[in-house]
């Protein structure tokens, strides 16, 4: 037996973004980079960014940030992050003859970060500023996100006037996201032995307008900045119940409210409160919130940007990290190749020419007319 | 350090009949019978029993029966458990100065058994013949119950006209006991996320009428032979939730009817069916029955007991091994010199003078006329 204790392996190949973003995509899944081990792929990231003079490359982590310095007007993000879900025996990636790229991470969404690495490669004279950010652990648990650690620890990496986050959107744009919140609705009785039901209250009963008003909640439809969201108002848990001989005294339901970038935390929760406000809640405890984030397309650069890659703005349904950029006071949209509904699959895949579409359409943004 | 392999410690110490069942008690409390480790008190109450020369005694595991055999036109059954909650620091037992007997099964119901026991060895004529049975294994899972096991495998030394179970009811007859019938309702959906709640059903939001129904339920008091019973019908349990961001597919209420001895399993699941007809039940799930029991109190030997022992007969509202007797065919009542609420608790205690004329009425009815 030989050792071989320096063997870069795949991950030390160099990274050659001469080819299109399809290829380069099958390139990036052959690395696999689950969350928590995006090292090898960073490193990969990284070398290559270096390679390329109009780039001033910056590293926190496993999160990589490059940046044009050409004193434009407008400044504008690209961002992606570097981590899979689990390996589910789909890596390496495997292209069939309709053009579609099978396996972990073609849609969620190193597709996406192939196009950021081609723009990064291609566009050596933007007419935008233009900030690459490339960051780890998406897909876990929200405290270890690279983007979250970047926007805490080094915001000024993030200044920015637009953002465009690559996650999957099916080659369209979605703007914004709305926000997400849940809430624990407590509801007490008094225990007493079930023989005995009259000797106490049950707490489960108790819960009986509660969920009648969940079941016959009509949710908004507001219009934000030219799109229409669609929120909702859910039980997403409940539990009740000491005993199979008990009258029980506690009955939580966990409601999680989908709301529409025109709220903010406080009237999300004010509104939750003001739904279920006589059915006698004990106590309203928040346990996850999330932010919503405007979708910001009247912004001169989203303007533009609309212009280019075509076809109408669509509303994000779903939390992600562009409500970070929110936080931060930059306008985001979620733009990438990916197919939404194929993330996180077995079967995950991309349609190459989407992939492309994207790449292309993005240069075009990018080196045309500004409309300034 | 001193071995002694063969102390027989406390359970070895001869039972003496010779006290008042007040005292009795003390002593039967002192020998530990948690229940699993009844062998110590079972083999202590056979010795005494094996003393009495008009009692032919059997056993079964650790349960003891004994019987005269003096042809009487009828039989009786004084039936108690032997067993006991586990000890909370409460044995050995102590009498305070208001002659309260505290300890570990004082109450549940080794003042009970010491009736029994007494009433065995003083009544050696007595003018309707006599059924002792000692069982263990009450206070645990009804398939390790001792009075189960004898009514499966030894019934014929159960055949009776009447029994007793000498469980606790504050020194009053409490007559038969209600059924108990648990059933899972079960409400189904179609998982989504929730961010997309109306590609979804939500079973939880579906569970909002079984709630509805719950809270307004009027539970039945029917008068069952002369005695009014209250039923009962409650969510003792509900569970519902797959996650904090996917609307659920699937929620269980759990339901526990108490239903009165006019009513068989049959009726009352039917019942059950009945209430939530049109909830949108996926399905009913029966998981737990006990039988109710009638009181039987118009039998010639009940109305002999209840005029010799006095009081009104009271309604049993909880389950109690009535039943078991109910379903052999032999009507049965509660008689037992306990405090139903103070039993299993750790200020468990009885009250001696409730104890001593319990013993004295019990004495009374099978020495005196009978009535035929």
């Amino acid at each position: 037996m030989h050792a071989l204790p320096h063997s870069t392996g795949t991950a030390g190949a160099p990274l050659d973004l001469s080819v299109d973003a399809a290829e380069l995509t099958a390139r990036l899944v052959d690395i696999p980079s689950v969350s928590g081990d995006e090292k090898p792929l960073a490193d990969a990231v990284e070398a290559a960014l270096r390679g390329l003079p109009h780039l001033r490359v910056d590293r926190y982590g496993n999160n990589v940030v490059a940046r044009t310095a050409s004193d434009r007007s407008e400044r504008v993000v690209l961002a992606g992050h570097l981590d899979t879900v689990p390996i589910a025996e789909n890596v390496p990636s495997r292209l069939d003859a309709d053009g579609v790229l099978w396996g972990c991470g073609t849609c969620d969404m190193k597709s996406g970060v192939a196009v950021q690495l081609r723009i990064a490669a291609t566009v050596p004279e933007p007419n935008r500023d233009l900030t690459f950010v490339f960051y780890d652990n998406e897909e876990i648990a929200a405290e270890h996100n690279g983007l979250g650690h970047l926007a805490e620890h080094r915001p000024e990496w993030l200044t920015a006037d637009f953002a465009i986050l690559l996650e999957p959107s099916g080659g369209e744009v979605e703007g914004g996201c709305q926000g997400t919140l849940r809430v624990e609705l407590h509801l007490t009785g008094r225990r007493a032995h079930s023989a005995r039901s009259w000797m106490g209250e049950n707490a489960i009963h108790a819960a009986a307008p509660v969920l009648a008003r969940l079941a016959g909640y009509r949710p908004r439809r507001p219009m934000v900045d030219g799109l229409e969201y669609r929120e909702g108002l859910n039980a997403v848990g409940i539990t009740g119940g000491v005993a199979g001989n008990v009258i029980p005294d506690a009955c939580v339901v966990t409601v999680n409210y989908r709301y529409a970038p025109d709220l903010d935390e406080p009237a999300a929760l004010a509104h939750v409160r003001e739904v279920f406000a006589d059915c006698d809640i004990a106590d309203f405890v928040v346990t996850d919130h999330s932010p919503a984030a405007r979708p910001g397309l009247e912004h001169p650069a989203a303007r533009a940007f609309m212009a280019a890659v075509g076809g109408t703005a669509r509303p994000k349904y779903g939390w992600t990290d562009v409500a970070r950029f929110g936080a931060l006071g930059v306008p985001a949209v979620n733009y990438g190749p990916g197919e939404p509904t194929l993330a996180h699959r077995r079967d995950e895949r991309v349609d190459t020419a989407v992939v492309r579409r994207c790449e292309e359409r993005l240069r075009a943004w990018l080196t045309g007319p500004t409309g300034e």
